[in-house]
């Protein structure tokens, strides 16, 4: 099988991170941050050993302030809620995953202004557009880094000196791009960052992350056992324990670690380089392709490893089906829970066929993929006439 | 090493779950209930069975009431936050676990009334205390089915008739009972069941669940991509995607799966029947040994496999450091996250040790755990003398 839905999850992962995952189950299988027994608190340990991982990869100030969550969706959930308050105005683009629109849905009808500044498909958010949406309520600016559709990336450093300038906090969505693109909080002035464990950073589902800035106190949205101040019925303020409420999935977390240190063994730039070598030869080969439409940034323009498109002669799921049971390749059809983008693409009918390429995705997997897609439209095409 | 924080987590797990999680993330490592494709659809199937299963455990009538979760907690806070307005009351014992009480504590400061009423260490809450609390704007009793620091069951079948009764909702936390006692939804008027898959479920940590009665809504704790009704930025009303947003932990939801289908081809009579021996082995040993103070049911009642005690010559901070350091026995000091629980015994200051056996635990092993008590209340005696 060719697997080519990265974006959605990272597959396969390095050897390391499935081998951690199980050492951690068989012998590694306390509580960690309860009991202070020594599997208690080996567990304890590589659940630290993780958050020291993802602090240095972010550069983020002290491995304290990296929360560990269920997924990004639960990250941005987190961050939203915790931080706007009815009466708060918060800026986002118009080309959101569900995992920011939707929340943010949830808080605009309870009092929350929502802006949502026109986002382009090739040159993502225009920051002229930000800085002219800005209000005196403004609390935060919440975009992604990279469009899960279409791989466009949004100008993030330059977001955080906007955001520094005029008093509004920052958040960021970094579900195409952590592992892959640098990303550094202090100097991009990010203020939280909302990361999931199981695409680029090459961990398993079940844990995400979010990086909370210590200026800012969220209202939790989880309340229960910490292992902390156990005589106390209020959440302790402490982090990362205020936002980590129940037993913590400690063989995820610490197979995420290991998918940390394959990256920073690996080199992230060496990551880059290869999966945008994977896309440009995806996006040239499919322009050559009669009677495809490509959505996103051109060929060569630096994007995160997403390409959508569509093919004229047929619907985005009756091709895709194809594609996995004749060709057993995997994609994504659909509308990839990005409504938002898809209205910006004019795409919402039939939303769009999307690639993702990974770090282990060979040139060989993508000239058969372009192949196959050639061959489909061929068909198609003779059946026509 | 002798493993003895069952309550905590259970480990070991059976071979099957550590399998059944290599295998999910080697070879069925994408994205369930997205996509289409063969790799996406069986990782469907995965969670699919595992919530077939789970709705079998439970009588749960349709297995899409079954939603996943991150944890235990994480399912509390949503049945509670997701039911309980402003104005509500909701009754509770006098003994929870902080995974309910502190999401109470923050609904109470939201306006929530909450009676919690006074819970026997020795036979559980009263029913016609709870009788007495309901009030007109009664909507909830919330109440865990055991003890996690005495292992004292609590009557929910009772407390569901009255539930029914008197037309209140009725949720159960089966943090410490879930795989071993039998629990019936609909015949303990059970509306909501919160359960961890990494205790008796033998599964492992970053997964829990939450049943969800079929005439119950409850507002969304997070909202963001489910896979379903992309095009809309509201969340979609069906079960369970209303309640599961983002990527799912697959391959902790399979790995639930193989440890409920463990418990069935095992026989939960069977496992009862072994943590009961086990408990009640412990009980009569610790109560042999002079100094110990027991809380609790006495021996021989039903209790869940917990078990708390302390050692009037020692701190349990101290006991348990010299059974880990010297005799490699892994127990939990302190107050085991429920400060309610220990309000009622009394040892609020130092907390209790709580001794939690597990279906892998031999006799042997409690033996050798009651010779190192012994052994460590006689040096004790001695040094004092």
């Amino acid at each position: 099988m060719i697997y080519l839905d990265n974006a959605a999850t990272s597959w396969p992962k390095p050897e390391s991170v499935y081998q951690m995952v199980d050492k951690v189950m068989r012998q590694i299988g306390a509580n960690p941050g309860r009991s202070g027994h020594t599997m208690a608190i080996e567990a304890g340990r590589l659940v630290q050993e993780t958050r020291e991982l993802a602090a240095a990869l972010f550069a983020i100030p002290h491995p304290s302030q990296v929360v560990f969550t269920l997924n990004v969706t639960d990250s941005l959930n987190l961050a939203l809620k915790g931080l706007l308050q009815p009466g708060d105005h918060v800026i986002t683009s118009s080309m959101e995953h569900n995992a920011m629109a939707r929340p943010l849905e949830a808080l605009r009808k309870n009092g929350v202004t929502v802006t949502k500044v026109a986002t382009s498909p090739v040159n993502g958010i225009s920051l002229r557009e930000i800085q002219n949406a800005i209000q005196a309520n403004t609390k935060l600016i919440a975009i992604t880094h990279a469009s899960n559709v279409t791989g466009t990336l949004n100008p993030i450093g330059e977001i955080g000196k906007i955001a520094k300038e005029f008093g509004v906090a920052f958040l960021v969505d970094c579900a195409q791009t952590a592992g892959v693109f640098p990303i550094n909080v202090q100097e991009m002035g990010i203020d939280l960052l909302a990361f999931p464990g199981h695409k680029s950073l090459l961990g398993c589902q079940g844990v995400g992350g979010l990086y909370v800035h210590k200026g800012i106190t969220l209202k939790t949205l989880r309340e229960g056992g910490t292992g902390s101040h156990s005589e106390s019925l209020e959440q302790p303020d402490e982090l990362p324990e205020r936002y980590e409420s129940g037993t913590l999935n400690t063989s995820g977390i610490a197979g995420l670690g290991a998918g940390i240190r394959y990256i920073m063994e690996t080199g992230m730039e060496k990551i880059k380089q290869r999966e945008g070598k994977l896309t440009n030869l995806l996006v040239a080969g499919l322009a050559k392709i009669p009677g495809v439409v490509l959505y996103g940034p051109p060929l060569g323009q630096q994007r995160a490893a997403v390409v959508s498109f569509n093919l004229e002669q047929i619907s985005a799921n009756e091709l895709c089906m194809i594609l996995d049971k004749s060709f057993q390749i995997a994609v994504r059809p659909g509308l990839h829970c990005a409504p938002d983008a898809h209205r910006v693409l004019g795409t919402l009918q039939g939303g769009t066929i999307r690639i993702s390429p990974g770090y282990f995705t060979t040139e060989e997997e993508i000239e058969t993929c372009l192949q196959a897609i050639t061959a489909i439209g061929k068909e198609l095409v003779e059946e026509m006439k």
